[in-house]
């Protein structure tokens, strides 16, 4: 059976030594963060992931969740008790103000542990990530009254929450939405529709759920500019906080998944359902975005998550498989054959992924500390530049890391051969499972248009200049010490292609969006590259400082790796950047 | 449901416009072969892929293989039928000599066939697919008794055919295999041991199944030196040709796995079952790769089909979803959105797949011309010639097309959204069935450590100075033509960085065998690149003699996107290879 094992002591490498987390113990939440509680947090949370949810990770994609003729969904065997084990660890409020129940935590953090939590058991995981992501979009968007009726129950994990937008005929065009909102007498709704795809729309892990729901109000104009957002329990909370009559939303049907099995993906009526605006009216895309870029962000940690585990069963088997001997001479040969860790091309493969998640974590952990930094600052200075980073890097994380975390999940998957192909041993859940983060909150080539369409022109392109400024002052600032010249040097390289793909868009596709759109997810991965390679620099700089830790000379070693194997792709994205969209949209749509 | 429709009309034009076809019919079986007879036999082929083998594609995945308790294996609803239609419709002996009972037209016809049954239903075509690789192995090694016993029977499909190799413990190193075989004293053998993985080792759709196992004689060497190769049929014949008593191999169980559930991968238990040598003691592993090597090729091929149907049902889906603008303004006013086939994105995820597929024929039919000319010509030289391509191009087509052929699947799975997850669409289906084949027939790994280890340096590296010849004189002969350039130029580029790559491997692996090993991967698909680029710059030749239809004019817009876009490709392979084994080979193994 497959295994886990949290990254504790990376983590609180990146924390400390490259990203300077202790640099920002002005913040509020930061100060309680002791070097201590970290280490503490993690480790507790990391025992969590391997120890609870991990176990129930293969039994749950082989079982399934079950919908039962009355409507009720059942969990797998076992996903009760390790959600509740979940919830009793405080985990959901990690990073929730203090003042609903939550610890009030850096969300940095809060992002490592759901790393491990994804990891260990992305279908289990995906509970809780939903409930987080509504409470955000509560803790914003939400009225006092609201606040204080769900948001405890839900920090407390009693209650969880949905994200209810795809509907069967529109899901990245959310102007087409049809459900239907009718303002009742009392001031609240009634939603009738059908939406789709809806996690954890309905299980037994929880005393109630509360819906997340966009809805069009009768009369509102037709398009996103009549979309509003309201939150429908499952069961009608009382006055007095106790729950009260059952509302009239319902699970119709299970999909029937590629993967994430555990996860109970929902086609949920609306019949008359009663539900309380949340914000104003017609502006419920506001603040459903609120709650999106937050899931986007957990997205990408899911991509990371499963590209981890994958690789971490992947150095297991091919440390013991004994297959063929090492092309140097024998390194096993008391035995009948050498692991086949000896051989190069499974090296490359390990070194490959591995170079990835160590950055990728590196990235994932930055942009999170971006979004402490947009929340928490004084400064409004530093606030608008971590909210640009942010912005800027949120699709990047979400498309790139979800793209490679999938395509690493298939390399460890190649490692083990035919039994990398039967269910049992567990890496084709990891390739399952990981497949749907490119595709839901919002599938990648979406992410990419974010970027092109609405991040990178924003503020006359305020965000990517702070980005290649930060980069570029980051290797001037390093460039002259030997010992980082193998990292500054190819970073730079890749910096100017970046800088070489901004200015060409900018020359081009003002006039021809077209040339934007054909080179979007070019765009997104050689950011996304030059992004992972700045980290990696980062990394080599904090362990030059740690010099002769064996752990600090294996960080050395592979972030040499990427820097002569991986990221000179920057090239290549470029080169189709630059071809932009002429041939590309040369043919009829007849002729294909 | 996904549908399939054969790309019949794209192979006449190959075989006929690009490969020159009728130039070789002086070759046994070409002369029968006539344009009117190959276009008939495409279209009946085609037909039977579209109307009988696809509809029982997804069901068969559904509903998969079961194992009674009584050792019996029966396949999916539907498969029996479509099985009886492919064997009397003559498919299975297409190719093979007319002694036998088979049509004994050109291989490269064959090849045709398999592509379209393997992208109808990759799970039915395998049982033929099988059958056709044991016939080849007979053919070459077994006795004239042998054949005459066998052939005739599997021709017709009455009887099936099986390959048995891995065992738990040993797939690639197959030099530690376990099963043992014991001479009887009637000049046959008793087997005893397990093999796993095999693929239709047991189920209802023939009368009997032809095993061929390798095992290890009593008291024969250790190691690959001491394997033989038997056949060892489910039901003993008699002399008569009837069937007689029940043989000692059963199937133990199936394999739970992660696609083509349609057929049955078998636990395949020997326990003092009856099997006669093929060919001669202890020569087994040669025997084996006449049938290794016809299914690689035939494996290369599903990594076509696959991509190919995937490609067809995302291009249906693009055209009909409505979701989202045009950038240049609506192109369908009047629905509700435009059809999403209007987004540069989504045109250049098909162009991307499109590219590739129309190219990958072009290859694959082409290799199989170099077979047929290996096995059919007079001439020694062209014979040599035809050999030499077809040993260097058997991994690449192996390892290149099924890695492709997978990430298309998954590229065209994500033009669908939320719906490409879900496993009524079919889209999950082409990505877990594709995924078998960069597994199957040797991990593509082994197929990158063949190519670099074996087909390079074979004969002083004579087929790959054959193979960049080739290609230098096509581009030389056609550089000047203006037309020809957006072709022959980045062509070139590529082949110099193919030239780059063989100059460095000269020059630093022979001292350092892991340099090979670190650059094997790359090394595969820079060479795959260039095949390709070759393929498109002769079919852009073609077209061009043709203009006018505008199916040409797609062909030559679509060989555009491919220089433009995916070619460059090779010069970051080339910067990989360059990077040699030191980074990557740096690690000792207990750092990971």
């Amino acid at each position: 059976m497959p295994s886990y094992r949290a990254p504790v002591e990376d983590v609180v490498f990146l924390l400390n030594d490259v990203l300077g987390f202790h640099r920002h113990d002005n913040l509020p939440g930061f100060a309680d963060a002791s070097a201590d509680v970290v280490e503490a947090v993690l480790n507790e949370g990391g025992k969590l992931a391997a120890e609870v949810l991990a176990p129930v990770n293969l039994s749950g994609d082989q079982e399934g969740c079950t919908r039962h003729e009355d409507g009720r969904v059942t969990t797998p065997k076992g996903f009760q008790e390790a959600y509740t084990a979940y919830a009793a660890g405080g985990w959901m409020g990690l990073s929730v103000p203090e003042e609903y129940g939550g610890q009030g935590l850096p969300h940095v953090l809060n992002t490592a542990i759901q790393e491990f939590a994804s990891g260990a058991n992305l279908a289990l995981g995906m509970y809780p990530g939903l409930t987080q992501g509504a409470i955000a979009a509560l803790l914003v968007h939400g009225s006092e009254e609201q606040k204080r009726t769900y948001l405890p129950k839900m920090v407390e994990g009693a209650w969880t929450g949905t994200m209810n937008l795809t509907e069967p005929h529109c899901g990245t065009d959310l102007g087409l939405l049809k459900t239907k909102a009718v303002r009742n007498a009392d001031g609240s709704y009634s939603l009738t529709g059908t939406k789709i795809f809806i996690s954890a729309g309905e299980h037994d892990l929880s005393e109630n759920i509360v819906h997340l729901v966009i809805a069009r109000i009768e009369g509102a104009p037709a398009g996103t500019k009549g979309i509003s957002l309201f939150v429908v329990p499952k069961f009608l909370v009382n006055a007095d906080g106790s729950l009260g009559e059952r509302n009239g939303v319902s699970c119709g049907s299970l999909e029937h998944k590629m993967g994430i099995h555990g996860n109970a993906t929902c086609v949920m009526n609306y019949d008359g359902a009663k539900g309380w605006l949340v914000g104003e009216e017609n502006r419920g895309l506001n603040a459903m975005f609120v709650m999106m870029n937050e899931a986007r962000l957990a997205v990408g940690v899911q991509g990371l998550g499963q590209s981890e585990v994958a690789y971490q069963n992947a150095v297991a088997y091919a440390k013991e498989r004994l297959q063929g001997r090492a092309l140097t001479g024998p390194k096993a040969p008391d035995k009948a054959a050498d692991p086949i860790i000896v051989h190069p091309d499974v090296r490359r493969t390990l070194m490959q992924i591995r170079a990835f998640n160590e950055a990728a974590r590196a990235l994932i952990l930055w942009t999170a500390l971006q979004s402490d930094i947009a929340h928490r600052s004084q400064d409004a200075g530093e606030r608008r530049g971590a909210e640009d980073l942010l912005g800027l890097l949120t699709p990047v994380v979400k498309g790139v890391l979800t793209d490679r975390g999938f395509a690493n999940a298939v390399e460890a998957q190649q490692m083990f051969g035919g039994h990398g192909y039967i269910e049992e041993w567990g890496m084709s859940q990891f390739v399952r499972d990981a497949r749907i983060a490119m595709i839901y909150e919002g599938a990648n080539g979406i992410q990419a248009m974010d970027l092109i369409g609405r991040k990178l022109p924003k503020d006359g392109g305020r965000a990517m200049m702070l980005f290649l400024g930060e980069v570029q002052t980051f290797i001037k600032d390093h460039a002259e010490t030997e010992a980082m010249k193998p990292y500054t040097g190819p970073l730079q390289a890749a910096l100017n292609d970046l800088q070489g793909a901004v200015m060409w868009l900018m020359q081009n596709a003002m006039a021809k969006p077209d040339h934007a759109g054909a080179g979007a997810t070019d765009t997104m991965h050689l950011l996304g590259l030059v992004a992972l390679g700045y980290m990696w620099a980062r990394i080599a700089k904090a362990a030059l400082d740690k010099a002769g830790d064996p752990r600090m000379e294996a960080k050395l070693v592979t972030g040499r790796f990427f820097m002569e194997r991986m990221l000179p792709e920057t090239a290549l994205r470029l080169t189709r950047i630059k071809a932009g969209a002429d041939t590309t949209m040369a043919l009829a749509a007849e002729a294909f």
